[in-house]
């Protein structure tokens, strides 16, 4: 099967993928709606026919032409895939992955025409029909040079995850590491163990859970995913998880010291300190400098939100973004919208007059 | 001032507010649009008169003839004025109090005419001018009777809260203290250390939050608030926390040793059981039996969900919840809306014939 991008790109725009999935797919959608010529293959023979059909492959089969070649099976089988594509095809190829532990991968690889990588970026959606192939639009796509990475490499794939809207944050693959161990690995233990204690803590479950308000049901939200990738993560991921639930650990018993000795000036400093350092969270997404924030406290009942934000359409002022924050007890929630300076003060003023207090400010 | 219902109103209708800030206020608000005259006091003392301002109250000062009286101040005082207002008044008076930890205010007043509660609501918006009538319906109001409460006060506490829209669910004070540990106040310390841990981490700062994603933002929200009542609850409820904290790093090191022995086996298992108890949380809201739960998949960037629930809207369906679930890495989330059977199968077609994989299943 020829696509018209396959008649028109060059040697230099042949990307060859390894691995067709959810990720996988939607770097072929991506890239060929960038213009370039994409094969793949996949362990599971009906994948690389689904692909052509989706569009997210112009052949299937390899590509002894492709310049770039992505890895993108699970994670233990990335490091041997990305030294066989390494060793062969045109000189100027370069090979990278998206597993989400980088430093085992890198190490074993140790080609200079490798280049760990890992794009911030999932779906619910699992599979090759989950693809999307604007999936990286501003999502982190962290790259992991080492000393030895060819420097045209990095820069080659750089440009590439770029093009397909990823945001590049180079770092090196131990930094990375301890990075997605201390933000993503260790809180997903942690959520999972906050919902079994609470969940065996108490035979009067139903009660229990009655009591469990907003802030319990974000905190363990993650909790309710599929357990599947996790023992690749905590295997791959081994050190750097141990010493942040090591740090974890040891920072719980100094807020335990706190508690058991009514530290109250104690206490407060440190939950200051995390208060400081959560409100300066970058925002989720990009957006327009002329962005505020309208904070709304919402009754945490049916409709409400419904209401709010096609208030916001009635008015013509397009959501940028749209957070619910609850309080740590009871059912209210706080609406936070960002929205154009322009639009925000009308929408502020509309909501005002139906009862809500509507707080404007900046992003924060 | 006089207002109709003080006109109306028998002395089995009057009740008594010590404390008028946001819970107080919507206990005033709630309770004379059931009919109720409603006196108040407050150690401020302008907030009376802003009280009966906003009308949430019939009047200022000590009602002497009130058969009821809520205690609302800050925790630390509930018991002392509890006490004093369980000793004097009519002999039907019933005295209770809205403080968040209950063993030792309930064991300090020890009177047969004091019912220990907690309902729990709150709202971003602090202090009596964030009082809201509807503040109760549908939030859990726990209430903690002991062998030595009189029957007749737990009945006429319980028909009055339910009056106002509250759910009660009766629970020993040590019970409710032990829960409260667990689902909401070691959770919280837990969500600030991780925050302070993420946050202290890194010298690369921007670079650690920019992989931050979602599921870290759901997890740390909490940890944004202020910690003005922190302090109290850890006094109060040191026990209690102490217990849960313990439990809390004994199950962490448990996972650290299956994370350290690659117990791969042992991981799933405990994800699995957390991820069962995570989905028998029951829902938010009180929501008809017909609803239906639609699950859709949507990139975390600015305007989609606006764009979503606009078009929900525009198809004359109505909104009963909605929730945004984050994927534990990346940017994705999944939009989850409840919605009245009826109208939710036209909404799924629609959300397909716009490209969007809409997945329709019973709430839960």
């Amino acid at each position: 099967m020829t696509s018209p991008s396959s008649r028109t790109a060059g040697l230099a725009n042949r990307a060859h993928l390894v691995g067709l999935g959810l990720i996988g797919g939607s770097i072929g959608l991506a890239l060929r709606e960038a213009g370039w010529h994409v094969s793949g293959e996949d362990v599971d023979p009906g994948r690389g026919r689904r692909a052509i059909e989706i569009g997210a492959l112009d052949a299937e089969g390899e590509d002894p032409d492709a310049t770039l070649v992505f890895v993108a099976t699970p994670a233990s089988t990335v490091a041997q895939a990305a030294r066989r594509y390494a060793r062969r095809g045109p000189a100027s190829r370069v090979v990278t992955d998206v597993a989400g532990v980088k430093q085992q991968i890198v190490a074993e690889v140790a080609a200079t025409n490798f280049l760990g990588g890992h794009p911030m970026a999932g779906s619910e959606q699992e599979g090759l029909d989950g693809a999307d192939p604007r999936m990286f639009v501003g999502a982190t796509w962290v790259l992991t040079p080492t000393p030895a990475t060819d420097a045209a490499a990095f820069a080659r794939v750089r440009t590439v995850v770029s093009s397909i809207g990823a945001e590049v944050v180079a770092l090196p693959p131990e930094r990375h590491d301890a990075i997605v161990a201390m933000v993503s690995h260790v809180p997903h233990l942690t959520a999972a163990t906050l919902m079994s204690l609470a969940a065996d803590a108490s035979e009067e479950h139903a009660a229990l859970l009655r009591l469990a308000a907003g802030g319990f049901r974000d905190m363990t939200r993650v909790a309710a995913g599929h357990p599947g990738i996790w023992p690749d993560i905590c295997t791959a991921n081994a050190p750097a998880i141990l010493d942040a639930l090591d740090a974890l650990v040891e920072r719980l018993l100094q807020m335990r010291k706190m508690v058991s000795s009514r530290d109250r000036e104690g206490l407060v400093a440190a939950l200051d300190h995390a208060r400081q350092a959560r409100q300066g969270l970058v925002p989720r997404g990009p957006r327009p400098e002329s962005s505020v924030e309208l904070r709304v406290p919402v009754p945490d009942r049916p409709g409400v939100l419904a209401e709010l934000t096609t208030l916001v359409g009635e008015l013509g002022v397009n959501i940028e973004d749209l957070e619910i924050a609850h309080s740590a007890e009871g059912r209210h929630g706080v609406l936070v919208l960002a929205l154009p300076a322009e639009g925000a003060a009308k929408v502020a003023e509309a909501l005002r007059k139906r009862g809500h207090h509507a707080v404007l400010g900046p992003i924060g």
